[in-house]
C-alpha cells in the first residue's frame, strides 16, 4: 500500500472563493510523483476551531499532513493556534527565531511591527524552517508516527520550503518511493478520437495506469507504472504510442507548444515574426515566455485595426474590402507581410472574431484563420471555436503554434532528405 | 449566525494535482455572496470509502453540502455510490432518467455505450437535475434539515446547474440572504502601506468586515456588512476610503486595469498603440481582452530584437549602443515610435529584462522601464521586479497600464478645467 498524505490550506480568502487555491494542487502533484496517495485536499477559513477540527480529521486518514497558510504575523494568521489545539502541544516563544525575524526586517529596511514576533511562536518539539523570501517560518512536527508540515501560504515561499525542506525530510524518512511517470502531449486530435486510436495499445499494457487529460486544443496521455521493471514498461508503451501517434505528439513531460516550436526553429536555423489581429499579442507573449526566445523570435505586429493591417503589414486594401479582414486571403497577406517587414524566414499570422459581438451568419464569433509563410511556401487553416472571448484567443494561439510546428517538422524532414547524414 | 455550507470535489485528477480545482472556488464565491459561510472545501479521490467519509465529515459541520464530480458514466464515477454509503440511502434505477439519457445520445448522434445508463441511478428520495450540456444528471437530496447537492464536474455544466437549480432551490428554502459586498481595487501602493493609510477609517467602522487581498502590483479591499442598513454602511465607508485613497483606486467590483484604461481612453476620445519588448505582446493581449477594445486600440509593435526596435519603431541606433535597449531613453523612443508609426494619440512602451538570464550588475534581471508619450507630453518610470520570467512580464504590464491610467486621469482633469461644465 502506498503511504498516504493529506493537504490542508488555511485561509478565508480560499473558502470564500476570493482566491483560487493553487498551492494544494502543486503539493499534491509533487507528493503523487514521490509515491504518496493524496487522500484529501481541504481548505478551511481562518478560525482556530475549524483549523483544529480539519487537522484532526485529515490526520485521521493520512500519515503525512501538509498545511499551507495562516503562518503570517497578523491576527488572521491562526494556523499555529489551530495546530496547538488539534495536537495538544503548547506554543512557545523561540528567541532564536525572533532574532532571525528581526534581522530579516533590518535587511528589508522597514521598521518591524511588534506583531511580526508572533511568528516566533513555535509548537513544542517542532523543527522550524527558516523563510527565505518573507519572514514567516515554517515548521515540521512529528506526532507519533505521523508528520505534520506547516508552510506559509505565499506560493513562492511554499514551493521553496516544499522542495528544500519537506521533500528531503520525507526522503530521509524513506517513507516514499518515486512512481515513474511519463506524459505524452498531443495537439490536433480530440480526446475521443485519440482514445479510439490507441485503445488497443492501452488495453495491452494492463499494468500501466493511464489518464487522458483534455486541455483546450491539446490532449495529454499520462502513464504511470509501479513495481519492478516499471521504467521499462513505460519505455515500451511510450515507444508504441509514439509510433502510432506520430506527429500528433508535440512533446513529453514539461514541454509546451511554445518551447517545442522554439527548439524546432533553432534546429532549422530559422527566425520568425508574427502578425496578430484578434489575439492582440497573445501569440508573441506565449512565444516569449520561453527563456532564450530572442534567438529565433524577431518580433510581432499587432494590427488590430484594418488601417494598421494595411500600414504595418502591407495587406492590400482590396482584400480587406472584398474578402474582409477575417479571411484566408487576409491571413496569408498578414503572414507574408510580417515575414517581409521583419525580414524573417517565417511569418505566422492570426486573424479572427474573438467576440462576444461582431459575428455574422457567414462569419460567426469564433471564426479564426491562421496562416504561415516562408519564402517558398505558405499555408492557411480555418477554425471555428465556440468559446468565450479569452478562450477563442487562446485556442487560436494554440492552433497557430501547431501549424508552425508541423511546418517546421516538414522543413526538417526535407532538410534531412536533402543532406543525408544530417 | 450565518448558515454554513461545505463543498466537496471528487476526482483523483484533483488529489493527484493533475487538474486545478476551480469548481470549488466558483461555488464558494457564489454561496458566500448569498450569505453562507463556507466552512470547508475538500477534494477526495475516486474511491467510494473516501467519498463516504468526506461526505459524513463535511455534513457534520455544515447545513448544506455541494458535491461536484464523479457523476459520469465510467467506472471511475463513484459519487452516487459514495453518497449512498454515507447517507444510508439506496440507489434506484430511474426509467425516466434513462429515457432522457437515451434521447440525449440520439441527439448527439453517437451510439450510446451501455455504461451511460449508470447515470440513471439516483439516490432514494432525491430530485434529479436534468443536464443540458452533457448526459450526467445532478441531484438534490434532503437529509433531515440538511441538503446535499451533487453536480457534474464539467465546469460549464456545474455552473449552469448551480445558477439554475441550486441557487433557486436554496432561495426557495429561504436559508440565505445576500450579503452586500464592495471591492475597492488599488494600484501603485503596497499592501502594508495601504493598510497603514486607511487603518483609522477601518477601525471606525467596526461593523464592516474587511479583507485586504494583495495581487501582483495591485491590492484589493473587500468590504462586507450585514444586518439593517448594511448597504448604507458600505456606501459610507467606500466614500471615506475613496476620498482618502484618491487616484490610488483604479476601480471597483469587476473592474480590471485594462477595462478601466479602456473607459478612460473612450472618455478622452484618444486612440493608442503599444510598443513592447520583454513583454512580447502581453500588454496588447491584455488590452484586447476587453470586448470593444478596437474602438481605442490601434495595434502594437513587439520589437523583441534591437534590429526591430530600429526598423519598426525608429529607435535611434545611438540610444541602443550608448544607453542600451533597456533604458529610459530607449523606452521613451519606443513609446514615441509606436505613437508616430501608428499615428496614435498615445504610445505606451515596455522594455526590460524578464530573465532568468541576461542581467548584469547595473541592469539586473527584473529591471523594467515603461514609458508613455502623447504629442505634447511624455513620462517614463523604472522598476525592478524580483520574480519569475512570466511574473516580471505580468508586473511590467500592470505598471504600464497604471502609468497610462494616471496619464489619462490627468488629461481628463485638464480637459475639465479648460472647458468648464464639461
Amino acid at each position: 500500500m502506498k503511504p498516504n498524505c493529506a493537504i490542508l490550506a488555511v485561509g478565508t480568502e480560499l473558502t470564500s472563493g476570493l482566491s483560487l487555491n493553487t498551492n494544494s494542487a502543486f503539493i499534491a502533484e509533487h507528493l503523487t510523483k514521490m509515491g504518496y496517495e493524496c487522500v484529501s485536499l481541504t481548505s478551511v477559513p481562518d478560525d482556530i476551531n475549524k483549523i483544529a477540527i480539519a487537522v484532526k480529521w485529515a490526520l485521521g486518514g493520512a500519515d503525512i499532513l501538509i498545511i499551507t497558510g495562516g503562518l503570517g504575523p497578523t491576527v488572521d494568521d491562526l494556523t499555529r493556534e489551530g495546530l496547538s489545539k488539534a495536537l495538544g502541544k503548547d506554543l512557545r516563544f523561540d528567541p532564536q527565531l525572533a532574532k532571525m525575524i528581526e534581522k530579516k526586517f533590518d535587511r528589508i529596511c522597514k521598521p518591524m511591527p511588534e506583531s511580526a514576533l508572533r511568528q516566533a511562536n513555535i509548537l513544542e518539539g517542532a523543527i522550524p524552517i527558516e523563510p527565505t523570501l518573507g519572514t514567516a517560518p515554517g515548521m515540521i512536527v512529528e506526532v507519533g508516527d505521523k508528520i505534520v508540515f506547516a508552510l506559509p501560504g505565499v506560493p513562492r515561499e511554499m514551493k521553496k520550503m516544499l522542495k528544500e525542506n519537506v521533500v528531503p525530510f520525507l526522503k530521509g524518512k524513506k517513507r516514499s518511493r518515486m512512481i515513474p511517470t511519463r506524459t505524452i502531449k498531443t495537439c490536433g486530435i480530440a480526446e475521443v478520437f485519440l482514445e479510439e486510436k490507441v485503445k488497443d495499445i492501452l488495453a495491452k499494457h494492463k499494468d500501466v495506469a493511464v489518464t487522458i487529460l483534455a486541455h483546450p486544443e491539446e490532449v495529454h496521455l499520462r502513464l504511470s507504472a509501479t513495481g519492478p521493471g516499471a521504467e521499462k514498461k513505460l519505455t515500451t508503451i511510450v515507444g508504441e504510442l509514439s509510433t502510432r501517434l506520430g506527429n500528433l505528439i508535440y512533446g513529453f513531460g514539461e514541454d509546451t507548444l511554445e518551447s517545442v516550436v522554439g527548439e524546432l526553429l533553432l534546429s532549422c536555423g530559422l527566425r520568425m515574426g508574427v502578425a496578430e489581429s484578434c489575439t492582440g499579442g497573445l501569440l508573441g507573449n506565449r512565444i516569449t515566455n520561453v527563456p532564450g526566445s530572442s534567438r529565433y523570435f524577431l518580433g510581432g505586429i499587432v494590427a488590430y485595426s484594418n488601417e494598421m493591417k494595411q500600414k504595418l503589414l502591407m495587406v492590400p486594401g482590396e482584400i480587406l474590402r472584398k474578402q474582409g479582414a477575417v479571411s484566408s486571403e487576409a491571413s496569408l497577406a498578414m503572414s507574408n507581410g510580417a515575414r517581409r517587414v521583419m525580414d524573417a524566414d517565417i511569418g505566422l499570422s492570426i486573424t479572427g472574431i474573438a467576440g462576444p459581438t461582431g459575428g455574422t451568419v457567414e462569419k460567426p464569433v469564433g471564426l479564426v484563420f491562421v496562416a504561415i509563410s516562408s519564402e517558398s511556401k505558405e499555408a492557411c487553416k480555418r477554425f471555428v471555436f465556440l468559446d468565450s472571448r479569452e478562450m477563442v484567443k487562446f485556442r487560436a494561439s494554440q492552433v497557430a503554434l501547431n501549424l508552425l510546428r508541423l511546418f517546421l517538422l516538414k522543413e526538417l524532414e526535407l532538410k534531412g532528405s536533402e543532406t543525408p547524414g544530417c
